[in-house]
């Protein structure tokens, strides 16, 4: 391990709540050793994004709407991959984390602001689900792939999650 | 980012619309970026590289009939990974690419081969699901673990998606 | 490619029979290779790691008993992550495997071993599911997020799985 600050990038595509929380795990990790992070948020990834709080947003069409309604807003009504039973295994996970006093989603999306971790939001996904800037929680920044791939560029650990 | 030419390859393992989208989302922004960018199909993202109709090939074993008839041929025949609904997302989700003018996946493949995007189909997978080289789109090359190894080692950003 | 010796890491997230196995095949090609191959199993990825047979912990919570019992015990028992039809898929691709000579997963562990590969599990699964060191396979190392970290920083491929 090298005294060189590195960066990493993660794509997060995924929206189930285990796999966004690893993703902020190892984030939050490589931001304690002094890494830049960013975390690029693209499809189902976005729904970790979003505020949890309806959010009242004119000119949506009706496929804009339905896709909202449909996806989950914010990280605490992530569904787990596997195991889920209709919601009663993302509550067991929770009730575990908490046991073990592992922070929840919401807590590491805190911690990694508070370490610098730059979120971005994909902009395709924004357009295709139509989702606006103002459903989004604050401190996120807007990109396309051109940008991801500008930071990835400059990273020596990319992953897609 | 420098001017030097980078090279980027992708595992793509999953089959479903969703993430086979975001693969050549990423390849084809890197191919226009000038970087060298190869695709390895293995597993369910074979499928992508199915040609639509239907191939006649013999000398199949039943196991192997079955494998071909249960898998989906083709990008157009792909699920979503999420909110499917026996179908109706993956619809929806058609429906809201092209009001917002972004490429079906079939579209993105053909953008692919025009940018020298190297479409490889993975050699074990083909033995165990009985998939021949004619039932694959042109233009793809095949190619071993082994071989998608040696094309990583030289590129900066390697995911498996 | 170089002659250089060069490393690689993958974190191994996923607990399905297929991406396990795809996890295990690169690995193994990359060993074969004469890379140093450190593979992080995380969630549902330590699944593949624990042993078939109930071992007997004392000192379990009732929730860190249900998972233990919800959760599959070894490679044998992974399911796919797709065409899964209640075991029948799985079936049908270790049969499919096993006519095209391609190594189970419990084989490939094997030979994975044999070749040096470092098998990793991740501490804070470990917790947080109330699985035990005995309760995984002999030969297993424990790391948190940071020492996977070091491990991908050392390393030119990096892969989520």
């Amino acid at each position: 391990m090298s005294d060189t600050k590195t960066k990493k990038t993660m794509v997060v595509f995924s929206g189930e709540m285990d796999k966004v929380l690893a993703a902020f795990v190892i984030a939050n990790a490589a931001a304690a050793m002094g890494d830049d992070v960013t975390m690029f948020f693209t499809f189902w990834g976005l729904n970790a994004l979003r505020r949890p709080e309806k959010v009242k947003v004119s000119g949506k069409s009706t496929l804009e709407k339905l896709f909202g309604l449909m996806m989950p807003r914010g990280p605490a009504s992530l569904q787990l991959s596997r195991m889920n039973f209709a919601g009663a295994g993302s509550w067991l996970m929770k009730r575990a984390m908490a046991a073990h006093k592992v922070a929840t989603v919401e807590e590491m999306i805190g911690i990694a602001k508070e370490q610098g971790v730059r979120l971005v939001a994909c902009t395709m996904t924004m357009d295709v689900m139509g989702l606006r800037r103002e459903e989004l929680v604050d401190g996120v920044e807007l990109a396309g792939a051109a940008g991801y791939l500008a930071d990835a560029d400059e990273a020596n650990v990319n992953l897609f999650i």
